[in-house]
């Protein structure tokens, strides 16, 4: 019996087209799955400068936030996916009722979009989250922090990321000034956390669903800094219960594609902090320590075409982010990025670059690097000081001295 | 002290431009290995449906063999190199002058060009090759026949690719007829081959080297089929006595970016058959099979960045084309592509594809896959039904009813 085909198809090759929301370094890593696939991914850009738009042959510039430049790019595409959140769900509405397929549709990206949202369908579905309440009055967060003690970590429902629209509040005076700002605000416990987890799992529209190991995160100032795959000394019945979550959401919000689900590990178990409905940056790792990256899963997903396998390719895969540093500022006089390039090349050869092609400024994800191998501190140590290296041209004491690139611990 | 540096730069990106004559399969996928060091591949196609050009940002189209178009695609490119070898010498040599810089360079290409050059480089260099002569009339080879023993091959000494240009001539009269249509023919001797072995390195203009695992090559009339990592049973001593012999090729062409050292393996030892410099597809499997991919290595050592490393990510690795079979006929039936690929990725979730977007033709490199794991019985079946069944749509019978796909031997 045949599959449910996609359609329409690209006369050029036989195959689907998948359009993506937004140009940022998902949709470029997306970008280079899809070629192997036999594709090109159609990319919506707001700036032909950005990350994708320097690679991809189908780019359309426009706002994410139009009707009108979301419907072009909708045309003649099999599926409308995304890089990002941003795009207004009664578009996506619209473009449904027009018959566009969208993945993950709106009844489920919402859940992504917005934090009440998600808190409210967790709380009906019984999975553990941090104790929480939605608060439009200072009166709302007083009750609630004197439930659970201060201080209460506010956030604000939408358009928070990487530390963005979180604010930990230690009194009423600071809760008043952010709803006078915010007018509706998700309160939360401050939880007693251990780390940072986050489980992935794709899933198709005929409801298959592949899922990676759980992996910790490790961020800084509120961004993701690390991932360590598999998540170190995690008990693997934790890890399977994590796994088994992640599924449950995936399968009660009907999600389609990519979903990562961020979790605290506490000293009792887990609590759902986010989720998001895309490649993420949690899952970085998967290019090169996975049979199948979250990229072309995502692709596989969305177009409904069988998952790949998930196994892992090394027993302890790293990922560190290059985040812009001292080389983003202005009055910086170390080398150049082509020249660091050269001297991380040089020391690590077998750590694998992703460069995204960025202007760079202070904080920003300029790119990653990932290493793979069998001792998880010395696979972290060569990830974390590639990364800083490439960041600011610091050489660490460490590492100024030796080579460790040869020994890649395969 | 910095390294020399690549120059021009990308002004958005702070990085090098390579530009790569022609818009076939090798082209597209140095453009994914390109997108992840921060780059974007510039590709000179002849047309837009060409399989790169439907997947990179920066395409132009041109001819070749057209010093014009050479030289719009060299403009504000930092290094041009090639993914064939149809380029006139003397437009290579015109756009050095003008200070371009190509790799490899034209003194060294010739050699991949030229397999008459090639013959007489090798015998200076007393490197091991079949028995060979020049010959442009009968008595020439008939002379060469008779110490040697009939058949013998002839070969045009340019243009052939893929068994096109070579010819087993059992008499006189054969080889009148090809003199008479090529004038100026290489004569060889029909070697007693036990198999075809693929060496292949990488170099760059500082003069570092890099070298994977010798393979070994199995080709179905002419056209590479299968390519199996490592060389199975190969002696270690013969495996390492190949390996230098690519990289003294290598280093007394001064050979700029990779090289495919392709030989006939005798129960001797073995005999240099022609050279490839550029990405070829004897190594395609190290996409996923080894750390560093010869996309990524290629435009690294172009760049005169350091090399990356070549270790194997799996102990067996083999890639199988997928050759355009009858489902490229017009009175074939079977399922249409994106329904094969569906069924391919139901079946084979380990197996990982890569699709080139071309039309399709009988004989046509169209795509091919790649299975890794520890036993080369299991993986080289894997790989091969998947190329067969992607083709023509034929499931063997030793697959119709089992599902070995989870099992992926890591």
């Amino acid at each position: 019996m045949a599959p449910a085909m996609a359609a329409p198809i690209d006369p050029r090759t036989g195959l689907p087209v998948v359009a993506m929301v937004g140009g940022g370094q998902l949709s470029r890593m997306t970008h280079q799955a899809a070629v192997a696939l036999g594709q090109s991914l159609r990319v919506l850009a707001i700036d032909p400068a950005e990350s994708a738009a320097l690679v991809a042959a189908d780019v359309q510039l426009g706002d994410p936030r139009d009707l009108a430049a979301l419907r072009r790019l909708a045309d003649g595409a099999t599926v409308l996916t995304f890089d990002h959140e941003h795009v207004p769900a009664e578009h996506l509405h619209a473009l449904e009722a027009a018959g566009t397929r969208v993945a993950p549709g709106p009844d489920a990206l919402v859940h992504a979009q917005d934090k009440l949202v998600l808190r409210r369908f967790l709380a009906a579905a019984g999975e553990p989250q941090p104790a929480w309440v939605e608060a439009r009055t200072v009166h709302d967060v007083t009750v609630f922090a004197e439930e659970v003690g201060w201080p209460v970590v506010l956030k604000t429902p939408r358009g928070g990321y990487d530390g963005k629209g979180v604010f930990v509040v230690h009194g009423p005076d600071a809760a008043a000034d952010l709803l006078e700002q915010h007018r509706v605000l998700l309160v939360e416990e401050r939880v007693a956390m251990v780390r940072e987890l986050s489980a992935q799992v794709a899933r198709s529209p005929f409801g298959q669903v592949a899922v990676w190991p759980v992996v910790e995160t490790v961020q800084r100032d509120g961004v993701c800094a690390e991932v360590l795959a598999p998540a170190p000394g995690l008990a693997a019945d934790r890890a399977t219960a994590v796994q088994e979550l992640a599924v449950r959401i995936a399968d009660r919000l009907g999600v389609v594609g990519m979903l990562a689900v961020e979790l605290f590990e506490t000293a009792d178990g887990v609590l759902v902090n986010e989720l998001a409905m895309r490649p993420h940056n949690s899952g970085h790792w998967t290019i090169e320590g996975a049979r199948t990256s979250q990229f072309e899963q995502h692709l596989r997903a969305v177009l409904d075409y069988p998952l790949g396998d998930t196994a892992m390719t090394a027993p302890v895969v790293v990922m560190a982010n290059v985040l812009g540093g001292a080389a983003a500022g202005e009055s910086w006089s170390g080398p150049p990025l082509d020249e660091r390039i050269h001297h991380f090349m040089a020391h690590w050869p077998g750590v694998k670059l992703h460069w995204y092609g960025k202007g760079q400024r202070p904080g920003r994800k300029l790119g990653h690097v990932t290493a793979l191998g069998t001792d998880l501190g010395e696979v972290r140590a060569r990830a974390v000081a590639a990364a800083r290296y490439l960041a600011d041209g610091v050489v660490e004491e460490a590492f100024a001295f030796g080579h460790d690139a040869v020994d890649d611990g395969h």
